[in-house]
């Protein structure tokens, strides 16, 4: 066994500490991906699509409005920003990516929330090496 | 786009309250390791193992002995009782599951710490589709 090469779930966490939340990226990507169909998106809408109450939703708002990544007023709409629309774009693309893999692999029993929990925890180097790896695969099959 | 089907990490977690956290399944996960090769265990060899304080190791120790996974005295030995032991074989059976599939994707620029952050979201229903999955890609190359 190779020692010290293993660290607890949390202690990566602590490593690596990031002002972006799971959360966030969850309500960034919802926007995201709401923002291809309809601009602007209201409070309710997004607290429809996330199944979560509008009061979580305009919390949140707040916190990503902070991070400069949504423009926001309270009562108002809700509008991706030039790095929220990047960084919407990015969760969507790791979203779509990491949906195909589980998909090829578990075929008609694909759970979503599989995809939905672990897309987190995925880093860009990561998907660049599945988007390579779903390709060859494709071109083989 | 379907409505209604998407939660944040967050709700996933709310849905399914489990007394088992991720930190100690990293634990127990690392207890069945090192017992394949040596028993009993020490806290300062499993500190060691995962690179934590041997006080973190006391306090996760005593965790896991009030869910009857280990038997554990205060300087004493840790050793892994029979529902231990069982939880310890599947959590590295999975760790090795996605191990190998995260090698197959990546190739040499394979990351340890991408299996370790994920595997905890991971349920037993997509690790029997990915071991089918790993079967017959071994079989067809």
């Amino acid at each position: 066994m190779e020692k010290s090469e293993f660290y607890t779930l949390q202690g990566y966490r602590s490593k690596n500490q990031t002002t972006i939340t799971a959360s966030m990226e969850d309500y960034l990507e919802m926007i995201y991906r709401i923002s291809q169909v309809e601009s602007p998106i209201t409070v309710k809408q997004l607290a429809s699509s996330l199944n979560v109450k509008p009061s979580s939703v305009s919390k949140m708002c707040s916190r990503l409005k902070n991070e400069q990544l949504i423009t926001f007023e309270r009562y108002g709409n809700i509008d991706l920003t030039e790095k929220g629309s990047s960084m919407g774009k990015y969760l969507l693309w790791r979203h779509e990516l990491l949906e195909s893999l589980f998909k090829m692999i578990s075929e008609e029993d694909f759970q979503l929330e599989q995809v939905e929990k672990v897309e987190h925890f995925i880093d860009s180097n990561t998907l660049k090496h599945i988007e390579t790896f779903l390709q060859s695969t494709k071109k083989s099959s």
